[in-house]
């Protein structure tokens, strides 16, 4: 099931890094000649992306064997050998880079998403995720995330009905808005309002809102609205949380604390093909 | 003809992003109900991706006026409004976000590379990137490099050769390797080759190589490496350049400096669409 | 936006229709024939597809001019003039089919499902379509369920969670999948569940089901089921509901009548392009 | 070869039914759990289809074995059992919608076009379909036509030549029509002239044509009309077909009858499966 | 119309020629600047394929302004300006070559096409084409045959019934074949047989064949079969008529002359453009 | 790694050549027959495209066995059997024609380009192609000429810098064009001028230019040029060499001469299947 949503996205990565032929190793490698290599995590990390990394491989060549000896979601110390891949070399060299650029970007995400959840940790605070991720990657970025420990918030706009400042205003108000979302959206999903004071706060739970997200708030502000809502809504901090102390916000009670540095700045993690 | 090369990649995080629809949009915003939002840098950084971000909102309705009064590749200050997108109100909120992830994504790869750029300057040194970017968006995230004042390296296996240590052991030597390419390749293009020690060097320059790439070298080789050239080949330093101290690499007298972190380690530019 | 997400399938429409080429009406019309032709109700319905309709034309010529005088969701009498198409002969004559077959199909849909919607008039359910669409055309056809005056359901299995009897015994019991679905799912969606018997709707309470789905149940035992869950939960009523008095069905009390032939047996609304 | 043709059509399905995941099934079934499941058809009908819901397996997952006990074409009873499907639970719930969603909507084409060429056993005429179909499933539903025991019509506007009013009016008449169509399309297409009148039909005779269409003629028009045509061309009985007595239309001594309501209003056969 | 069935082509033809972009002419040509080109024939032939240039240029840049002072199908002579092009000179310069290279292809169809018409005038032979066209271009190299006066076979498997020999072994004889044939394909398509004898022949009209076609016959049995056949069916003669003299070939009285050459072995015409 | 970057053109020209289906063969071939055919050389010539061929029927039908007893590149005489397929006699028949598209038109390519390469015979030139390729076509048609003995040129405009007439004038002279495309393109990239005097050729040598484009010059003036040069530069010969006697072209000293007729001027190589 894996592959038929993400071999269109492979396939456009080898593609576009393989261009019209891998000219180098064409004229210099032998076409039966065989290799393995290791891979090797240069730094310590989550690591997220080995299926990826071996369809990869399948997909340019059935025939090469990547196997890894660390499960999704493991940590990795710097130095480890994490996995091997076998097979004809020509296929190895000319996948190798987009198997690894795939392997150290999700890992990456990963490795940050882990490192936000132990923050929390001991807190009933979940770490999510948003839109902010890299174009065309949103499906693998999101399962990074969850491989990391973190929890996806809505997939995409059909997924989750968000009112912000812009709709609350066009439909005359929050009581409005959430009426009007509420008799067109299927009754599926839920409603998340953003406020940013405790009037808002207070009307969008009088008019049901399923979510309340806690924008731009102060911690004492963020704490005051936990109260306010009492475990009527799920409440959901939200605005540069990446660059804020999490435990803090965690103790002031929020459910969830969504963070878009999680897959707007991802730094890879340092892995490498060893021969 | 920017657009036969980006409309693909655009509509698909469109799609990506909007799904089956924005329900929260559509029940909320009257179907005529018109908009302006201005872009705000929210840090200093160069600015790069604006006719992206104007083409995402003319993708989804072609009404919409995208201006921006700073141009691609000039700094811009905190707080800094750097253009406008105005018209119909429901196209505008469902375009949004792809808009700003790809101006935020492409900004933080310029003013990554502006940076590097500045600690080289007055040197001959080029910062150049690599093929470490991510899957999918290679040709936008090099045209961020050029934008930020860097170099690209080539774009993918097909217009480059690239001789490195496994294609080294597999023809039997550098001087085979090198023959080898030469042979195969076409006559357009510069023949690389990776080295590790000085007798490698020396090896490649006698087989005629074009450029040689100095592979995780300490400043003290590099600098040597580059006297034993003596301009016969161009002079490439390469190796977790992203950590290092690129004045001083510079200062070894290498021509260009390839950095894989501008593209797999991108920190997003904060920028926002205030209404 | 709307053109984003479905020029996609008309274009794949018209293609699978033209073939090659028209060759009747290349051969028989002249290039510059001008034509107009009026798009006329041969019974009784509600309209739905004109957007649809009038993209199909553009597509082919930008320059043929669709205006339909009914909107979308109006009653249409028998032998009403609806609209007209004007422009270029070889155009229209080549996107007739490919324009009626959308307007037909969807109006069909429409109709059919206002028609159950005038049932339940004046009880609180609401009529819901379901997962049971033609293959390819989901989006547009639960559009034209709301055009009809029903609410989707899920459109597809990312967006909402459905416990079915295959979950409850893989993961051991309702209490254990629905725990297993809220710890992972995105926190902005429902969980449903379907159940069978009171002792299986009392745990899907219990559990905290956010919507409770009656499977196959008799009428008495549906407004039982409905007095048990006593407003805790939103209840759905399930199976075979298009061969079922729906007015019955409404009057146990059930907030959602799910009904599968909304979109799996269509009887096309019988539209012709009169010249 | 099947796959060739319908593995896009069949993928594109997938993906808008699984959207981002299954995301109940992912959480709360076990990878590794086995299921087995039986098709059962819940009413009475032709069957057909049954190697593209194998195949929707198969694309999810190699592994999952699908057999059919029926046939293609074969008439089923209510209850019986027709075929299972085994292999890993979760490939198997997520693909079971879709792989029904096809055999559903084949077997109800296949179904009606059965009860209508049984109306005319006995005689010559054989039961047609028309272009009438849904879009981007043209393919699959006159396949499913020929099973039920249909014949088919052009397959689009490229491999028949029609002639219809319109065609006429523009080239001043149907000897002027038929002559441009016949100068200009390749010489393995036969020549088809839709006619209302008997003064029409005698000219499409003079002219050549290869085939007749009788539009909208009461029985004895028809009866008429054939005999005037006196085996000289094809004659095909057209216009609103699905809601005629096809017994007395093939009185006529027509040769083919084609029908819109073969594709255009399918009634879905039930057919569900069980665990 | 035209831009509906071709774009797909032309933009994949644009992507394969400029690839991640014109780096020649984006760094020594400023943005704005404008020029004008004239299309010149360098030698005598029929051209095609004017429609097809402009719109290359268009899809680059809408801006760009192409005009054709020839038609499609008239004869140009050496040296002749033909059309010009104007507008910014990036998009020019980029969309040069592969306007020029379907024009050149097509255009060398079209005057092949020509020649060989222009051999058969007189008589009632018409010269047409084959299957074996350039992967890719089928339709748009059958046009190019129209438009030098050809007329096109089939465009594919499935608008045309051909029975060969493999096909009537299969089925046990000829009278066998064309009988499956008739009862399985639509009854808009003709049924031809390939002969290669006069038992054959007499057997295939026995049977009904629409269309003959004699396969490698020397002019003499050619002429015999003509006689033969006496109008029950039209004739065909195939089998390497590029190398043939079709003015003999033709007195022999066949309808038609299919010719594989017109399309699997082009003459580029040479056709450049000037600035 | 073939499979990844042909199949999509394979597959697209399969769907072209097959449309809706091959009907003749569906109707008169059994669904169980096997058959085994040899392809035979018509005429002698270079074999180019088994891979290919090989491919096609392996798309179509996995069972299907093809081996070719020659090797890519080697010379087959007229009647020679070159290779067989053997499998399932529909799958056979139905790719038969697509199979032999492809083998015939790259074995074209592969046959002129070897003749062309005998004749420069013991000079050091080289014979390369051009980017006046068939659409959709350039990667296979550049292998066909490798296979053939030929070099590639670019293979478009983003893999070699190559400065002409309209560059140079929009730039302001050779110099500043030069400089300009050194500043902006990837170090990995030669640098071509295309010179038609001396004048120009002393300055594109000044500017350092790679490679020397010698256009449309006479044997003496390019005798004169290669003089000129002195070694400083890759000399390149060019314009209509396809009618050109190359070993006088050769015997002026130039490294390469670029043969546009390589590949816009296709003569097919005559190859059939035989049952």
């Amino acid at each position: 099931m894996l592959d038929l949503m993400t071999d269109e996205i492979l396939t456009r990565a080898l593609r576009e890094d393989i261009g019209t032929g891998d000219i180098t190793t064409m004229s210099t490698v032998e076409p039966e000649r065989r290799i393995m290599g290791r891979f090797v995590a240069k730094e310590e990390g989550i690591l997220c992306g080995t299926q990826i990394a071996a369809r990869v491989f399948a997909l340019l060549d059935p025939e090469v064997q990547t196997r890894f000896t660390v499960r999704e979601g493991e940590r990795v110390e710097k130095g480890q050998v994490i996995g091997t891949v076998e097979g004809n070399a020509r296929s190895i060299l000319s996948g190798e880079r987009v198997a690894l650029n795939f392997l150290q970007h999700l890992s990456g995400i990963a490795t940050k998403t882990r490192s936000l959840v132990e923050q929390v940790k001991g807190t009933k605070a979940k770490i999510a995720d948003t839109r902010k991720t890299t174009p065309g990657l949103r499906t693998l970025e999101k399962y990074a995330v969850r491989i990391g420990g973190g929890r996806n918030h809505r997939f995409h706009l059909a997924d989750g009905l968000m009112i912000k400042d812009n709709h609350i205003k066009a439909s005359g108000g929050i009581t409005q808005a959430v009426e009007a979302a509420r008799a067109a959206a299927p009754h599926t999903l839920k409603i998340e309002v953003e406020v940013e004071s405790f009037s808002q706060l207070r009307e969008a739970l009088a008019a049901g809102a399923d979510i309340i997200m806690l924008d731009n708030m102060s911690l004492e502000d963020m704490k005051k609205a936990v109260e306010i809502v009492g475990g009527r809504a799920t409440t959901e901090a939200s605005g540069n949380m990446g660059d804020k102390d999490l435990a803090q916000v965690a103790a002031t009670g929020v459910d969830v604390i969504s963070v878009g540095a999680l897959t707007h700045s991802v730094k890879a993690m340092d892995i490498s093909l060893k021969f």
